[in-house]
């Protein structure tokens, strides 16, 4: 078998003095790291050392953009209407790919962080903003099959990958079960159930129930305690399907 | 004669609902606008806005980047070691170019704001670090002549620009006087003097002594009151000229 | 008549160099001063300093809390819990108390800014924090009668004062008209309306339909642009009351 | 011997999901909690937890102001005149008595931190400036002896309290030798320092000169790695002192 998935890691979301994640040992194990843009965690010197820290293990850079919401680290929804979500949205990117030039590494992608990445599932004007953004800089967006986010980025002939989610449980609708606190989770079983998404397209809810999911990409969350690995984990599983 | 000498202004400094300057007015009148970046004015909402007004008058768009005081305007020295400011400044112009290539308009300069261009002028790590940043993006910086920042960029290889200002006095030692608020000042005596620096390379300071100045660029700030009358004259008799 | 009813005003609503309103204009003709803390506007040199304007002219000071945007000026709807609600209107208004207690002022009331004002109004867990911080400092809480501001007040104990929006047009179910520009309103209408609401309490909608309100303080908006010209109308009228 | 010597420590620095120090587990063993008011760390949340957490070990709580730098834990000078740096100081302080009375606690003492500690000690504009909070909030000061804020302190009839670091090593001029991110210690070698200090007035500097201090308040860093043995053994020692 000869597929080709991704695992993706929202990376540098230090800031200032505060530490989070362990993006050095989780590094090795990724190939696209969605780095923060300053709006909801890290900041110029976090961004740099991050981009470097990818360039050095050929790991792809994405944009990790965020509502503007640092003490909520963009978890808490904001009414933001469509013009002032695009200017925000094309700031952090723009900022991003500031390091990015000076490292020579090209952007990969665009990953909604937090808050925004909800409502850019639910709520069209958001999804069809960033898919706007996409379309600008010429590349793909992540998002979750089935959202407003797929339908906007199809909409505008902007790529859209399929995200799949590696340490989080998922409801009997679909849905994501996201907790302030992200836990450890059993790496096999995630092995397990990553392989389930990728081969078959189908995973087990919570409670037992069949879904159907779709996984281009497979996101780790690096504050997931166990993170590193999870990642490792996955990345031997993946290279050896 | 002919001679092409620019006029720029420090534009986009409103943030949120807060209106400074009189950018509309002013943009007919200039040739370079220095946007700035958000750090110590703006957002990404007036930089978007600032940069379509400046392409719709042909005017060329330079980043304004500041130290991160928005409280202070970035009029507060702080203490900054190299590597935070080269990232600083990365950042912000990064974030800039994301909107010009929207606009598909290209950056044309870099001009520090505030505290940190009389630390440009005097400190030479901080001269050094926006040298770089000249030396990334490819463009050109704008400063006074005789100071550390133009040493650095020759010594670089970056192309350095001088700027002169119309609305404020030099002290005899050639040092600009700054006020807190910006204070109107007689159209007609700015562009004799403006014209004298151009041509003669010289001026009279506040107290009439002779000093030698450079004139690549003529800097307008928008916020002394009667900034619309001195783009407008100053761009009247550059044409005459 | 014998009527004591309150003109209160949004006060020290500037930041940084930005100025917003005319706040020693207006000063003269009001009793109350809502006083922005830093969250949606102001800064600790803008507090301070409203803070002393009022002192001057015997006015009441009370603070005008915010949801966490200062580029939004606390115009953007935010998701909070209770908890991080309660905390971040107590920070402002310990802020505040912070200049009062160096005035040798008392605090005299609460009124909460743009989007949470509006969220206090409708959504009961926000009007019931509000008024537990009421309770906390023991003063009276601005806001609209018939709303959950009200009725969580009540239900607590806790003082509040029913608010009428001289500057405002009302719709036929009693909401607000809000713009995000305010424009200038005729000074004798706005006396003849608010008269009506003290008098009678009953005002005409903006279609004309005979709606119950009720007017305890009536608030200026410094930033409508005639706010001194009603203010003084507003002042001169309640005298003669 | 009876000596009453305190145990401070600096509190409350977490910010938003970012966790600092391990207040829960020092808290037991100091007597005096410097709590951050969100200018170089914390936000209205941590600060209410960590109130509630000193309340609850009967340990007093003090100020612990910063200039406005987040991104640089306040460990960036930055040049603020009088009356902008009073403002700012009365507004954390404020703030955090906010959450004091509705604890019921009254406010123990100020303390400036990281760089304008040090700008307090050698700047007699700052220094006196603190003073200035000390006397209207009426509570000591903590600084080093025998610098300007002791000077101011006194000049004013403020109450001033020497500190004493346990984790820092002290040169030969009687400076503190401040590492980026702070080292464990051997808590056998800081009780010992500790007790000189106290008892003898006098303690080695690093390279074994004889230097005078003075100790009437010890100062454990709550991110030193292993600050909570350190302020066990503290404790203890100076019980049984």
């Amino acid at each position: 078998m000869n597929i080709d998935v991704n695992i993706n890691c929202d990376m540098g979301e230090s800031f200032g003095i505060y530490q989070l994640g362990n993006d050095e040992a989780i590094m090795p194990f990724i190939t696209e790291a969605n780095i923060a843009c300053g709006f909801h965690a890290s900041d110029p010197n976090h961004m740099m050392n991050t981009a470097v820290l990818a360039k050095k293990h050929n790991v792809r850079v994405g944009a990790h953009f965020s509502l503007p919401d640092l003490v909520g680290f963009g978890r808490r929804e904001m009414k933001v209407n469509k013009t002032e979500l695009y200017n925000i949205v094309v700031y952090q990117v723009g900022a991003l790919m500031g390091f990015l030039k000076k490292l020579d590494v090209p952007l990969s992608h665009l990953k909604a962080h937090g808050a925004l990445y909800g409502m850019a599932s639910r709520q069209e004007h958001v999804a069809e903003i960033i898919a706007d953004v996409g379309d600008l800089f010429k590349v793909p967006v992540l998002g979750i099959t089935g959202t407003k986010q797929e339908e906007q980025c199809k909409a505008k002939g902007v790529e859209f990958k399929s995200e799949f989610f590696a340490d989080l449980d998922y409801d009997d609708n679909g849905g994501l079960i996201i907790s302030r606190v992200h836990e450890a989770v059993d790496p096999e079983k995630v092995v397990e159930k990553c392989l389930s998404a990728i081969k078959n397209g189908t995973i087990l809810s919570v409670n037992g129930k069949e879904l159907a999911v779709k996984a281009e990409t497979i996101c780790v969350h690096s504050d997931t305690p166990n993170a590193v690995e999870i990642a490792e984990s996955l990345s031997t599983a993946l290279k050896q399907m």
